[in-house]
């Protein structure tokens, strides 16, 4: 049947009623052998968490990668039993019925080095004396992360992706798999994402850091165990990234000028709605989410840079890329803006790769990439669909 | 004679080779009634430090009012004796043959109420216990810093500017002045200025707050005299602002990339281009600006709001207003945008104003007000040109 949803006409199968991946449980992978990261530094012996959705087919084709952005972690689809309400950060686009359909893939979803939801990381205890890393945990590249999630794949005997799809870092995991993988994907779907930062967002990362950097809970990054936590510094660097991360636009439609009480407060509390929201939203933040993870994570976004491999010449560095590429991007997206991916989408082309590239009107700025959009989601659902076809 | 300079022709005098104002100290008035804020709060006496520049006529007809922005002062142009590389911070744009011609007009700039640079501010001697007012310091407006202003004009005699000037939040103040004191100013000009902040503008605001607020040196606004001052987070703040104040394709053209050392470093210490000099720009600040001063001054911008007087009718607001407009704006800046000021001469011209508007194509952002942009500079100059020929 052809079906047609805002001017994009996919043939698909019979389509079922999305629906969620139901309960699911973070599983472990531990690897005894070091891991060497691109700065020199190593760890003796690590782990990464993950989830998994769906099921590994027979030949184990259907594996598809998910990798996490910035404050993502391995819970990209379902819910924690007895936990209803912990949606995966995805799960709008992962599951039965959705754009990534575990009907038809096995989707791997695992925390990245250097992350705090259960992988090696700055709060793991250091095998030598069995304290927290901290300071000690190495800063962490793209390409690092990819070569643990080939020996996470290795672990499951997973030799080839159907996919490798990820937005913002994540979109730059999924070229980077592209880039060194060759063989082990015949796909990477990369939303909302950029062949390197810009000036402005590496400036944006380096003050969200210094928010941390300065607070003087963080201890020089060896805070645990002391009853004290940088969560002022981390809830001003999230409040800073949260608000890239809209747009100027949609801010103005969802807070305005509104404020909490009628008339002025001449004081610096919560007065106006998008005080409160923001706060909030860095509260709740710095609750749950470790400062020295978010450094690293920033970090790693300012380091992926392919083409300087290559004087510069993105083309050139796509050259050995392997699989074919999928790239969307955000009319309201001014972090990861339009103009990034058709950067990317002509490097690809240039360099003779099979790219597609949808630029998707939204107002919803960079976060678009985590939201609903049904143009977004039917554009990515066709992609998967056809893949597939051919597992 | 007609002189013509990037498009734009303007009937000038023989135009002087532009110089500076030269030596300048900063006066002071002090004044022994209380100070009633729009909070409702009061001080009991109060000082306003102020430079002049240029000769005062014999009518008192000369007058241009320079209202200074978020981190200014009552230096705008000139040197301080002994560091002549003190210029002041619109030294490009108010001197002898300068767009605010000192031949022409007698030039006042004071420092606003809250300042710290001489005005009564955060760390005046509160007059009941000599000891700094601190966190009793009150919440200022914009509408409160006019009323100071005009009580300086009083105080020197001056019943009505020939303009009032002023970029960015400076703008603001001049918008004000034509409200509030319709007969006192023969025109008003604002530079990148906007009638409220958007929502995203509050937003970045709160989070500069946040990070000086955050900082344990800050003891809730009173850490005089502590020996402690809360640099880092003010710094923070300074770094935000600064990023905002600059355009992304700027920044792009100043730093891209580019690294202080040939390769990655593998932490979190200064690396990129565009973190040392932020860094440096936030240092820098925060060894010669008060954090107080900073709160209050962001939560000025923040109240700025004409047209909440008016159910949001901002030409209804503008109703009463006297004098004629002149508005600037630069393609490239996204803190106060064209669109910003293009609604203001949509709402003066539709309250029957006599305004004009300019918008001037740059890369340099919102920070542009602050350059020597020729078209800029020229529009201005033209402007006040014709202010001067009919003293």
């Amino acid at each position: 049947m052809v079906r047609r949803h805002q001017g994009i006409s996919v043939n698909a199968k019979q389509q079922q009623q999305p629906s969620s991946v139901g309960a699911v449980r973070s599983q472990y992978a531990d690897f005894d052998s070091p891991f060497s990261f691109a700065s020199g530094a190593r760890l003796p012996s690590w782990r990464l968490a993950y989830e998994s959705y769906g099921e590994l087919n027979e030949k184990k084709t259907n594996a598809v990668l998910i990798c996490h952005a910035l404050s993502g972690s391995q819970h990209a689809a379902g819910y924690y039993e007895g936990g209803e309400e912990s949606a995966g950060w995805w799960d709008n686009f992962i599951g039965p019925g959705k754009p990534v359909d575990t009907g038809d893939f096995f989707v791997l979803s695992p925390n990245n080095l250097g992350g705090c939801h259960g992988s090696s990381g700055p709060a793991s205890p250091h095998p030598e004396d069995g304290k927290p890393y901290g300071s000690r945990f190495p800063v962490v590249t793209v390409e690092d992360w990819v070569r643990a999630q080939a020996a996470l794949a290795d672990r499951l005997g997973i030799q080839q992706f159907a996919a490798v799809v990820g937005g913002s870092l994540g979109g730059m995991q999924a070229l980077r798999w592209a880039v060194d993988y060759p063989d082990r994907l015949r796909a990477a779907v990369a939303v909302a994402a950029a062949a390197k930062l810009s000036a402005l967002n590496i400036a944006f990362n380096d003050i969200a850091r210094q928010a941390i950097l300065r607070d003087p809970h963080f201890h020089g990054g060896d805070y645990y165990g002391r009853g004290e936590f940088p969560r002022g510094g981390l809830g001003v660097a999230r409040m800073l990234g949260h608000v890239t991360y809209l747009s100027g636009p949609a801010m103005a439609a969802k807070f305005g000028r509104a404020r909490r009480a009628a008339s002025a407060r001449f004081d610096y509390e919560t007065e106006f709605e998008v005080e409160s929201y923001l706060r909030y939203q860095g509260a709740k933040f710095s609750g749950v989410f470790d400062a020295n993870t978010y450094l690293l994570m920033t970090r790693a976004l300012d380091y992926f840079d392919p083409a300087a491999e290559c004087e510069g010449d993105l083309a050139r560095a796509f050259a050995k890329a392997g699989g074919e590429f999928f790239l969307l991007s955000f009319s309201s997206d001014w972090r990861f803006p339009p103009s990034s991916s058709r950067e990317l989408a002509r490097a690809l082309l240039a360099a003779g790769k099979r790219a597609s590239y949808i630029e998707v009107q939204t107002e919803e700025g960079h976060d678009s990439f985590l939201l609903a959009n049904p143009v977004y989601h039917e554009a990515v659902r066709a992609f998967m669909s056809r893949l597939a076809q051919t597992l």
